[in-house]
């Protein structure tokens, strides 16, 4: 990480280390292979923006530091449980240029892996004592595994758009939303504070992604650890590509096709490269700019401390990273 | 269902209409492939046994008949998911003599549906409004999914007898612990009580599965929808092979090899055939009739009511039944 995020990572550092411990079950609880797997997937595990935005918020807010480390540790574990089900889906061998657990283990293994992490997910939520919390937790699971239903079962895409801000706030953003309404739900704070941090939530979410997806066409090929135009070649679209078709005459045939893969591979090659240096690629960061705008506005009404100067920072970092 | 169980039936018949519907999300909020799958799932289900336990214990303890139904929905759908991710690890393709999700679908949709399914019940456990039985809730799946891991990585066994019955309390009986357990919770009666339920539970699930287990031997093949010694021919030593083979003086060598599928085929119905017939079914009906006895005693001290009556008769008919 760049030195401009220093700050928000000094405040979180000692606790997120407790988050870690948090996440891990106790190993007497279950068989040695699983706690194998989730020692090999927490110790792959990567920045961890979600808990750190979690840590941030409760501190901010004054909740009580047991329950909101408890609840960090729920989203973290959430997002690894998805993680581990997509990757064996998506059939992907490495990430963070990692083996996945579905590169060593069988599918069923790997399945009832995921399954575990759910349920431990599940029992530090219930753990973090709020009815409220647990409610939008498990909301959240829906919308994440509906979202890529959805995916898997969409036939025909008529307002890419739309489709692609749909598909990132089940991917993404909604986990971000309950990560950070969680963290006001565990505080004193009123509603409005809670529909603050909700809103915060989600446009660092939608952010992210879209942050994500950018540096799928320009990151570092070694930093990200992936080729460059992966999404695309896999056929998902994500938005430079559709900012770059959208005022193209054929726009939305492009789009369908690649979407189906059925693109010849020089073809792809020469889309992907114009992609990468099209004005799509600015145009798609003003997107993710503007939200974090207006994540920053959110957070105009909570209480001056060195917390929210690092929801600033952290909300800055999003759309200034290189990786 | 022989005219015997009518009584514990009919006390919870219309109860259990509000528990299918609780236990299906509301449309809208997700994919019309999602809502299908979810309908032939429920469409196909079984005995509903877990949730009639839930409904008997809840409204003979006066807890609140919203608050239970929906717990009564959360256990059955848990209970769902896991039959969703088991019969595609199994690669089964038949379930009660209806088609299964995984002979439909593709392995990833299949997944994407049992998560669905884990998240939605662990919406409707939330919405009991009871922390401790959240906590449980979690816990059980817990534990249900390391028995499944432990199952597929236990490379040598010591003692089968252990562990069947280890690998059943986490397949069977663990679920109807929660179930029970959880219904006592939601009432305003004591821990005294809740223990006793959680016993009563246990006591029961265990008796279940030994009589499942004893059916796949001796149940009319077409009644039961699989072959005779359907589980042995899978290589899962259940109790009456235990049984039978434990006097023997090659027993467990033989147990070995059946669990590794390294017996040939004559050998294999051979095998089958003098379990069927053996004093080794009487014994595990004798294992599993001693639990529903233990069951019973935890029904005393419980207020005599026609909800009791009926966990009397329910838990007969868990040694009487024939399917």
């Amino acid at each position: 990480m760049k030195p401009q995020t220093a700050t928000f990572l000094d405040l979180t550092r000692p606790y997120l280390a407790e988050v870690e411990a948090c996440m891990r079950p106790d190993p007497s609880e279950h068989h040695p292979a699983l706690a194998e797997a989730i020692d090999h997937l927490l110790d792959s595990g990567g920045k961890r923006i979600r808990p750190t935005i979690v840590l941030l918020i409760g501190t901010m807010l004054g909740a009580d530091l047991e329950r909101v480390i408890t609840h960090a540790a729920a989203i973290e574990m959430l997002h690894t449980a998805t993680l581990v089900h997509d990757d064996l889906i998506d059939g992907s061998l490495l990430r963070r240029g990692i083996p996945t657990l579905n590169a060593q283990w069988s599918p069923g293994a790997t399945v009832l892996t995921g399954d575990y992490i759910f349920a431990r997910a599940a029992q530090l939520a219930a753990r973090t004592n709020s009815l409220p919390l647990m409610d939008s937790f498990a909301r959240t699971l829906m919308t994440i595994v509906n979202g890529e239903i959805t995916q898997l079962f969409e036939q025909e895409i008529h307002d890419f758009h739309q489709s692609y801000f749909k598909r990132i706030y089940a991917k993404t953003a909604s986990l971000f939303e309950v990560a950070s309404e969680g963290a006001a739900l565990l505080s004193a704070c009123d509603s409005e504070c809670v529909e603050a941090m909700r809103s915060f939530g989600y446009d660092v979410g939608m952010a992210f992604q879209i942050v994500d997806d950018v540096l799928d066409f320009t990151g570092d090929q070694h930093e990200v650890g992936k080729p460059v135009g992966n999404d695309l070649r896999q056929g998902l679209i994500t938005l430079p590509t559709v900012i770059h078709f959208q005022d193209h005459a054929q726009g939305k045939d492009w789009l369908r096709q690649l979407r189906q893969q059925a693109v010849r591979d020089e073809e792809l090659e020469t889309i992907i490269d114009q992609v990468r240096h099209s004005p799509a690629i600015d145009r798609s960061m003003d997107e993710a700019r503007l939200l974090i705008d207006k994540a920053e506005t959110r957070l105009e009404g909570m209480p001056e401390s060195p917390e929210r100067d690092a929801l600033y920072e952290l909300a800055r970092y999003v759309v200034l990273r290189t990786t």
